[in-house]
């Protein structure tokens, strides 16, 4: 365990490479996903207009004192207001405006009345009030949600969907954003067959490609893809060449970086960059190399799928995400009971498990009935987390308090 | 209280009407966020042949009795063999063959020899072994991940990155899944401007478009835009006869089913359908009809946006889930902590929250400080998690174990 970099610290050497992208100005309805670049902040108090929060009526609260449904308030009903309709009369004493939702405050008036607690009079324009009211009561007064020049979201918010409609609530139509990053893909080895190939003895379909792209599309990134490959230094430096020419911000390989195939990928970065070897405390995810082509940041991944896959988790997504402008760059490690017991070796490991969600809430987290080996994928399609097992531990008995990552939903117990 | 419909008891309800589209094939490579819509069974055993597990020398094991440093076997080198290549010589007892991972295994040799064991003797074709080894040491053997006619994914499951790349390598280049539901949307409201409008007194930006699309397209569902319908019979009716004309499997409208506005829409569907103001324990999520439109399931949304959020939340989407065809429909219900006192009304409530994550990975749960208005996007925008008080809880103490709704990332304590 002498001398591997603690997974901590190499992430933050690592992250050191890594800057935001430019900031771009898009509409809105593209922006889902995106990351905001600076703060927005109101422009206008919100609502904008005192409004009613039901149907009802607007009234004046002093006309209502003591009613009740044995002692009625009768007001004589001088306006329909509905949504989107500027009131044009005033509500003295003695008077009541219908009102909608969402609708205007008429003046006079400093409370509404639900038109579950009124009885409206057929044919005579009155309507009986059942109950008092204090004044402001079911009003949305100007500024009630938030006042000019208030901060809405901070720099660095990934926009979800309920984000958006408030930037929309206030009447912008652009915000300013981090643009995706461009991620180069390739993957190295004579004995990758494309996607969509048939299989050959000896040889493997290349679904480390198919794994990436979609990892590298999830987080943020716009992905350039160089293809596959083959184990020759002039296959090699086309395809980074390729890499450079597209502007990439990253470059991503897998495999080519195992102890065999190493000073070949040395030989060809070094050429026009430098590229180092790392020996991390992770398990799996070995081998794993670093540096840059032309200044590009390069990451040199292992060929093993779970290897890769991990890795990309702990290191490359964290990159992409400075470079997209988020604040929160690292995976959560939620806490969880075990619900077996586990071995491990004493390196950080982080093994392919189910987390599931008890009836009272609870969260319980297993091994995954297929073993552990860092090329299979099956054991990896199983699982829905990856339990952290810590640096020096070497066994968890059955109920300890673990933490995990969670690579998609919770599964009902 | 009484006579409310519980939450559970209604998504029951509404489920009924909702079954799976029609499946189609398509490319793994467009695959990501698709659901099977039939298990998956691989045609092969995989590894589909025995290879190496490591960068080393094939050899026999028995070759290797009581080697170490000091007294290393030596063994003639005969034949190197990269990934992709198929091995042309048997090892015999006193050879090796050098090997790289994931290289097919060659015939004769029963383990591998990790590189970091050995030690080559320089120009003479000779490898020192500098350690035993168990037979089958290091070499992934046939079907070692899993075997022909294994079931490597259940129908239902949604289709991440590592499962895509499982696909991939056993050869499949299309997976028959459930085609995206096409939902088609409208809002209504003569004081909606549409998003890009400039802000007038009395009327609002249309947000809740803005923030049921990206809800809509999230869930796995394809939309139709049918924009803002007025308060018109004649303009609600030509939308809705729009969503029919284009195929639509589920309409979903926003505002228009309130107490004033109901008995207009009701007649407008009535005419070539069916709908119902449907009372449920739920807040915010008034008001809320469901019904059919030429028998299309119609879900009719309030207006206010957090309602109308958390009402898609908890109903629309389910139902679009089971559409999509989907195992599991509902949302996670997670345990935390609550580091407040929260006050409710006994109706089953969903309070705008933050949910953090403490260095321990404990999960904390308190209300925004913005209010708890149905109006108030601001309050939804600032909140990570949906705190949920149960039906009859007037009040929970801080420290209370509680459940939420994740709607965003964790966020760091």
């Amino acid at each position: 365990m002498i001398d591997l970099l603690p997974v901590d610290q190499a992430r933050k050497i690592l992250l050191q490479s890594f800057h935001p992208v430019e900031l771009v100005e898009i509409s809105i309805t593209l922006a889902l996903g995106y990351v905001l670049a600076e703060s927005v902040v109101s422009p206008i108090d919100f609502p904008s207009f005192s409004n009613s929060s039901m149907d009802g009526f607007a009234v004046i609260s002093s006309d209502l004192i003591n009613a009740t449904p044995d002692n009625p308030a009768n007001l004589k009903i001088i306006e329909d207001i509905p949504a989107g309709y500027i009131p044009q009369k005033r509500v003295g004493i003695g008077q009541a405006s219908r009102i909608m939702t969402g609708a205007m405050l008429p003046e006079g008036a400093d409370c509404v009345i639900q038109v579950e607690l009124t009885q409206e009079l057929p044919g005579n324009s009155i309507v009986q009030c059942l109950a008092s009211l204090k004044t402001g009561e079911s009003i949305r007064p100007i500024g009630h949600d938030f006042h000019q020049g208030s901060r809405l979201l901070p720099a660095g918010t990934r926009l979800e969907p309920h984000h958006l409609g408030l930037l929309a609530s206030i009447g912008l139509q652009t915000v300013r954003v981090f643009r995706k990053p461009k991620i180069a893909l390739l993957t190295t080895g004579n004995e990758l067959l494309p996607f969509g190939s048939h299989l050959e003895v000896g040889k493997i379909i290349d679904s480390n490609s198919i794994i990436l792209t979609s990892l590298i599309e999830r987080s943020g990134g716009s992905i350039i893809q160089l293809g596959i490959s083959r184990d020759s230094e002039e296959d090699l430096r086309s395809h980074l060449d390729a890499a450079v020419k597209t502007g990439a911000d990253m470059i991503v390989s897998s495999a080519g970086v195992s102890v065999g195939e190493y000073d070949f990928v040395r030989s060809v970065i070094s050429q026009r960059g430098m590229i180092d070897f790392w020996r991390i405390n992770i398990r799996p995810g070995k081998p794993f190399a670093f540096g840059n082509y032309h200044n590009i940041p390069f990451f040199g991944l292992p060929g093993n799928p779970v290897s890769s896959f991990i890795i990309f988790l702990i290191f490359v997504l964290p990159s992409i995400k400075k470079m997209c402008g988020f604040n929160d760059l690292f995976e959560k490690r939620i806490q969880a009971i075990l619900s077996m017991s586990v071995e491990s070796d004493g390196r950080e490991s982080y093994l392919r498990s189910n987390a599931t969600l008890s009836k009272t809430g609870e969260i319980h987290v297993r091994l995954t009935d297929s073993h552990q080996g860092s090329g299979n994928l099956f054991g990896l399609a199983g699982s829905n987390a990856l339990l952290i097992v810590p640096s020096g531990v070497k066994s968890l008995p059955s109920g300890a308090q673990v933490k995990f990552i969670l690579l998609g939903d919770l599964i009902d117990e």
